[in-house]
């Protein structure tokens, strides 16, 4: 199931980084900015293996279609060890109320209409995830 | 001392911020790469508003020195409220003996050789924070 690799950092299976992404909803999105990068908390869903989440009208994240390759990223403890998880995919905005409905995401912000938030599918490129055994090294 | 903005979303001070990013040791690192970006789990420290961390020897964070421009990103919760850091900052190498022991970062690694880690400073070039009112809408 894991690959222990050098600095007490074990290599986890792509399933178990699906499984991670699935047990909870909160991650960090790294985009482009500029010459350099920036990065947001987002709320999220993972259905099908791709990644939803909601942006708010005006927020930076409009931005994405022009750098629409991105990093998300995800951690936690889980038997006392801290893991991670970093997807590297490619945003792109849904248009189609279906897929909006598909995915479920609608229902993350169902105090205001739907039609006043952007959502913003990620279909993953590559996966990583490491599972760190001592608690100073974490990369 | 805080801003209510739309969504949920207060801004808190510079202050609130710093004071947050000392009170927690691991961060993510946001960092160009290719066309997009890469997000790596850190320990750090802070010492004099600048951040601190060691890189293991190897590591795809060796690539900096190309794309010095970095976010630094960090979140927890406080009061029942989650909050979120993030400065944008140049990130560099640190290359005298001194600046590592001013720094306090080699006490990370006490267990390996200090010269077998690269140590990176991130020079602040903008910070802000946000504390998220409402469970659901992070951004």
């Amino acid at each position: 199931m894991t690959e222990t690799t050098e600095h007490g950092v074990e290599r986890i299976t792509d399933d178990q980084c699906w499984a991670f992404l699935e047990s909870t909803d909160l991650g960090r999105l790294g985009v482009r900015a500029g010459d350099g990068v920036d990065i947001f908390p987002i709320n999220y869903l993972v259905k099908d293996r791709v990644i939803y989440f909601g942006s708010a009208p005006g927020s930076k994240l409009a931005d994405l279609t022009k750098h629409p390759l991105v990093a998300f990223e995800v951690d936690g403890v889980a038997d006392r060890q801290r893991w991670s998880v970093v997807v590297r995919g490619t945003a792109s905005r849904l248009s189609l109320q279906s897929e909006i409905e598909y995915a479920g995401i609608h229902h993350f912000h169902s105090q205001t209409p739907v039609d006043k938030w952007n959502y913003v599918r990620i279909t993953p490129g590559g996966i990583g995830g490491r599972r760190f055994t001592t608690s100073r090294r974490v990369h």
